[in-house]
């Protein structure tokens, strides 16, 4: 759930660094970006096969959640029994959809009731997948469930920040093909004139100009200006057209200096990170489907509404007290030779656990971070009809940080849900300390910045803070260089008879992948203790 | 169906020079691709309105391709009494998609049958629609026909060069991120040196510098070097993942000496231009569902397998010589107060018509584009399961150019028809000098060089040569600056009783925007004509 590295513009830079604790500049951010493992692919190298004899040994999976499900999954392929227990009514975890009549509760008490149309969804929780995260894709495909694309650049959506261009906002490609540009024309015309003489040899600077023309769509002068090449990128004043008066009409591009200062740039590295590269995906339907299909696969091993309120382990096996969430105070146990725990750190670190001191102080290392995402019913799909954008982003500078569009019902004349708010840190916790409604009200105003039309066009909303949704306590597990290094390896070690999974246990935080990889990693390395036994 | 501006490698401009006789560089060949127009967006407002008195006069629509359809649909709204006449046994004209089960015939006698499976499809024209061609859009959204994304640009396909890399293909991301990164740091590198001195301003060189290790994943140090910040873009060695041994390892980014020298970076502009940004559109099914839901609109109004075969006026009327497909040589007329003429020039320059000089020239005056593409089914979809390519383009310059794998039925285990050669020019008339069946082998032959999966996965084929299909005698108009010049306006004026569209009377060209524009300005300037009588 975090892409904060995709997404900022340099006031998020300082939002992450603020959030990880690190006083440092860009440099650093990038270091302290690469540690969190936040933009990441998978190891994920196929369907495993746990080879040798169970030995009819029992599991206990504890979470619901994408990585208690594989591990789940897995187990019983190989031959264990297997009990999940899970504090929902519902499997999936943070991978969840809202739908018209879901209620929930948050910290504190306020209960929102989504009142979306028959067919309108939102997703708190993750919201695409990357080609590269193969590991969730390939449960996708293995258990039917339908992809479609996730638009992640849209070049027509907006680029908007409160000081630059007089806070009118911008289209994507008017940002990056003036800033390509620009950088085109200033490495070009500096090659050209000899200023690059020692850094790079005549041959490869005639390379390198020719190249620069294509890439910065500059003209025969190596200049980037107002004529029909740059406004193929940039956009047309008047597009070209069929019939009579169908001659096309140039945009005037703007200044380099001006792109520069807007600081607008800041978003074009967004499409380039692996994770945000093409081709990404969505289920059919929301979020929640893959979740929810893996669950159809082992449902009859799910106890729902079950809250754990403690694990023991001795050296036979694992104990784990639980209370029905209906019968809260009533103890219970369930017991079994492994443990597989895939609870937030943030809800294990509170729980008694015996594991070693190492475990344990790893599980207390890891903060969580807090974010928020609202979603906005609109009467009709008004980017679309009015704007030409279709699915995708745009971005503000404002608290609610972006605005998604729906990437499926294209073209439809029936109303739609928009991603009307993501923000991290200072920005998230801002937004929860407000009612819900209230919430709401903030995203639609500062929404109408970027889209008149939202205060007529909105009907209803919902704001979830990852941080107050009780069984989360947060979005997802933050590491640093320095946890890394010291938590890590004994946070995902098989502690006697416990072992740990989900996405706060794998390089690819706040992403499913990195709860598949990590539950695959974990009943692989429990089934060879197992078989080795 | 010309996408030839974002396709181009070195070669391929060659080829459009070559095709559009002119002898220049790289400067007055983009002259020329933007006097083509091919890149281009629409003049589109939405749905028009004829006001006024239609007289009950009566329209002869010669074709039912996307303009003719959009005429007559038009039209009749507005109160005509319409007939077209086509000489297929459908409509949809070059918006085309071939499934299991249809047969065509080509010019010298030679058919094809298409042995696809049920649910596999080709198109053979169109196979993509901006998110700036409103018109086109805007009909698919009317007629109520679901559209999905198309993918242009996938990070994860493959850039093949025969000299280049050894013959071994890249992935697009390897080559973006190492053009991007080594054309970040030379400029960062030359702007901290002060060489810019001159060029740029020291304030604007600061923030140009904190640009550019965003948008080239530059180090401390400026340098675009092997660490996780440029993996991060271009893939990593070791993917991070789940559990222990997570930690992803960085990969070797190429030189930028390496990419310039290979000339891939020609293939980088492709999703810059705006007619290939995101978001673009195919409809469910093949690209013929648009024209077919045109079609439906007006179907009582179209005598299909027609042959128009001559076009006389009078101040009166026209007159239409026509013969059905079934006898021919008995030469039939239909007459109507006006006629809208949609036939491609390719044909209506054989056809004796009677229109004034300057339009005689005008449609004598514009040659045709000569295009192949052929449709390959395979067995399995490798490209996803085995290289986690979804949907997008791998670019190569051997004579098939590219290849194209299907945006829909993502991770299916089911076949797929993947497009196996998109050529324009010399390519495309060295593949058609072959017999159809010997075009699909050697795209297969060629491919494989790809993909070795190709030989063991694939299963039949078809090939379809714009030049030698007998309706269109080639994919579109080609102009010319020049040509332009001296005969467009000619070309697209109101005739006495005749008016031209399609896309060939548009700065849309091979778009079916072009066509759609275009029936909409001739068939509003008629109107005006007839209102105003």
């Amino acid at each position: 759930m975090t892409d904060a590295p995709t997404d900022p513009p340099p006031q998020t830079r300082r939002d992450l660094l603020a959030r990880i604790g690190l006083a440092a500049g860009g440099a650093a951010m990038y270091q302290a970006m690469t540690a969190l493992g936040a933009s990441a692919e998978s190891t994920y190298t196929g369907p495993i096969r746990l080879e040798g004899d169970a030995r009819n040994a029992s599991v206990l999976v504890l979470g619901a959640g994408v990585a208690g499900l594989v591990a789940a999954i897995e187990l019983r392929k190989a031959g264990y029994r297997v009990q999940v227990l899970e504090y929902r009514e519902k499997a999936g975890g943070r991978a969840w959809t809202l739908r018209g009549g879901d209620r929930f509760t948050e910290l504190g008490g306020a209960t929102q009731e989504v009142r979306f149309d028959e067919g309108q969804y939102f997703n708190p929780g993750p919201w695409r997948i990357p080609y590269n995260h193969r590991g969730i894709l390939d449960y996708a495909h293995r258990l039917n469930v339908p992809l479609e694309p996730f638009i992640q650049v849209n070049h027509n959506a907006l680029v908007h920040g409160r000081n630059a261009f007089g806070g009118r906002p911008k289209r994507y490609r008017e940002i990056m093909a003036d800033y390509h540009g620009g950088v085109a024309e200033l490495l070009a015309k500096s090659t050209q004139q000899g200023k690059l003489d020692g850094l790079i040899t005549k041959e490869d600077g005639e390379i390198l100009i020719e190249s620069l023309r294509s890439f910065g769509a500059l003209d025969r002068n190596l200049a980037y200006a107002k004529n029909l090449q740059s406004s193929d990128r940039r956009g047309f004043e008047k597009d070209p057209g069929g019939g009579l008066s169908a001659r096309p009409v140039p945009s005037e591009p703007m200044s380099l200096k001006d792109v520069l200062s807007s600081r607008a740039w800041a978003y074009l590295a967004s499409g380039a990170l692996t994770e945000f590269q093409m081709t990404m995906f969505q289920p059919v339907g929301g979020m929640d489907q893959i979740a929810l299909a893996m669950a159809r696969e082992v449902q009859d091993a799910i106890r729902y509404n079950t809250k754990v309120v403690g694990i023991q382990q001795d050296d036979r096996g694992v104990t784990v007290a639980y209370e029905d969430t209906g019968t809260p105070g009533q103890v219970q146990q369930a017991r079994a030779d492994w443990c597989v725990c895939t609870l937030p750190l943030s809800i294990l670190s509170q729980l008694e656990v015996n594991v070693s001191a190492p475990m344990a102080n790893a599980i207390q290392a890891v903060p969580y971070a807090a974010s928020v995402k609202v979603g906005l019913q609109m009467k009709r799909r008004f980017w679309e009809q009015d704007e030409a954008i279709y699915a995708g982003i745009s971005y503000t500078d404002l608290p609610i940080r972006m605005i998604q569009y729906p990437a499926h019902g294209y073209g439809s004349r029936g109303k739609g849900v928009v991603l009307g708010a993501y923000a991290f840190g200072p920005y998230a916790y801002e937004f929860t300390a407000l009612a819900p409604e209230e919430r709401v009200r903030r995203a639609v105003e500062w929404g109408s910045q970027l889209h008149p039309q939202y205060k007529d066009e909105f009907e209803t909303g919902v704001g979830v803070g990852w941080h107050r949704v009780p069984w989360s306590l947060g979005c997802n597990g933050i590491w640093t260089e320095a946890t890394r290094r010291d938590h890590y390896d004994n946070l995902c070690a098989l502690d006697n008879r416990i072992i740990l999974a989900g996405e706060h246990a794998s390089y690819i935080p706040a992403w499913q992948e990195g709860s598949v990889t990590s539950a695959i990693d974990a009943v692989s390395r429990l089934h060879r203790r197992v078989v080795s036994a």
